[in-house]
């Protein structure tokens, strides 16, 4: 498992040892119970313990505005912003040839259909920036360009960073990124 | 001196004490040389060894538009991107109350005579995005805004960055400055 070592393991496994049977069961059967239950949203492929998830049948949030991200994570971490008010599309991954993955692997061919059908207003591309992320959204900004008004996000310094601690690539997206200041 | 504690600053010590004569000398003297050459460029406030600097005199750069940083050390981040041809203005520090530096204490002043006189096309401010600069950015906005059109660099996630791992405030300032998609 994702950040457990041989040492965390074995204390993992000690702790387990000295509970009482019945917390130990009651574990397990968490474990069989979550798989058995979370399974992916029909519509935005976002975990879900029902057939569509809790952000797509809310009835307060923006329809008109889809935001497209790599992960459920990435939908938990903009959630958490408290910002962001419409619905969202998750792809499940990037595209990544060295991997294997194509655009055939990822939930690209349902967000067409739905951008297509629903025609929102607005898609977000909100993909880390790496090349896979990038290659991505040149793709999937390409397929969607048709239908609606396509944006990213915006790359650049983060908050409480510091030019002289950011990578040129990051600085030069700054510099090119410049917002006329609005007061 | 920064980053150096009691045990480096005696190591150092020793080291100097082990080597030829001659050297400490050369040591001692280069850095009195370079307190007395270097001062700041009376146009850009940045470090030069001459009374203006060889950015403020270079025949090849972009008289039209002036870069305000808080340091001289993000002229060097920013030069290091060579993706910026214009000129530059370095403030001196940023606005903080809380340390007794009001705007009177950085070379603001300097700033809005050189822009109300050459009236570039566009002033940019890349002031590293804390409390402190954003104060600064707005107070230096406000007064250049008369004479010229004033950006900002944009705010949002690194390159290479992660959705998960960035900040709450960073995720809001990147979808806030999203952009369309360009082909």
């Amino acid at each position: 498992m994702p950040g457990v070592g041989p040492k965390t393991a074995q204390r993992l496994a000690l702790h387990l040892l000295k509970r009482p049977e019945a917390d130990v069961e009651g574990l397990a059967q968490a474990i069989i119970d979550a798989k058995k239950q979370v399974g992916l949203c029909k519509i935005c492929h976002h975990l879900s313990a029902e057939p569509v998830c809790d952000l797509c049948r809310h009835p307060n949030r923006d329809n008109t505005i889809i935001c497209v991200v790599g992960d459920s994570r990435d939908v938990i971490a903009l959630e958490k912003t408290r910002e962001y008010q419409g619905k969202y599309h998750v792809l499940g991954g990037v595209i990544s040839p060295m991997d294997g993955i194509g655009p055939e692997q990822l939930n690209i061919e349902s967000l067409v259909r739905r951008v297509s059908q629903q025609r929102p207003q607005e898609v977000i591309l909100a993909i880390n920036p790496s090349v896979e992320g990038e290659t991505t959204t040149l793709y999937v900004g390409q397929l969607l360009k048709p239908f609606t008004k396509v944006t990213r996000i915006a790359f650049g310094l983060p908050m409480g960073g510091d030019l002289e601690y950011a990578d040129e690539v990051t600085l030069a997206r700054a510099l090119e990124g410049r917002r006329e200041l609005d007061f």
